[in-house]
């Protein structure tokens, strides 16, 4: 019985765009390795949401945990996913799909991202 | 002379999408009150960067930071905002105007993600 997770960003039309996914998700298997972490993406860049479930069930999870790796929340994290995520629990009855905050709304990365905006203009100055 | 800081962001049709850098602003102001930091948005949020630049042209900045807030690395940051950083840096003779890397690509805050994401996941289950 795994357990996976799944970043779920934006996506864009430049491949480079999705850098800091790829890092995110390979810094959480470094620190957990039993967890099946995937990037999945709205728009532009494969594989998508239903994509990603898919093959996490296909792996063996009956739990993913979807976290929106979105700075703020606006109608993807309130709308577009929502309505994503009630298709995928009716097409997957035996599977728990929790969502979580948006990651650019949890105290911690906003004090990170604080931090390294104060320090950017300290590095330059 | 004065010093500011914008952060830069893409901005979205709905309000609460801002809070993040609302609060990321206000962390800043927190431990360094004298540096004039202001959020812009390249689209649908007010101010927009010509906006923000101006206004700490007129409160007597002579240099100012901008920080990317974008998670990734695409079209914005790579085209539209350089675009946006000629035409004010021609506007604006006298200002040092600096471009920083995107948050989303800065070690840090890519930690604080992993660290908050894997966290998320743990708290769920």
């Amino acid at each position: 019985m795994s357990q996976g997770l799944i970043l779920f960003a934006h996506g864009a039309r430049d491949p480079r765009w999705a850098a800091p996914f790829e890092d995110t998700a390979a810094r959480i298997r470094a620190r957990q390795p039993q967890l099946l972490v995937r990037p999945a993406y709205l728009d532009f860049m494969t594989p998508d949401l239903a994509g990603a479930v898919a093959e996490l069930v296909a792996a063996g999870c009956t739990r993913v945990d979807v976290v929106p790796m979105f700075l703020g929340s606006g109608g993807h994290v309130r709308q577009d996913l929502p309505r994503l995520l009630d298709e995928l629990r009716q097409r997957h009855a035996g599977l728990t799909l929790q969502v979580h905050t948006a990651i650019g709304e949890m105290p911690s990365v906003v004090q990170a991202m604080a931090d390294a905006a104060l320090a950017a203009t300290g590095d330059a100055a």
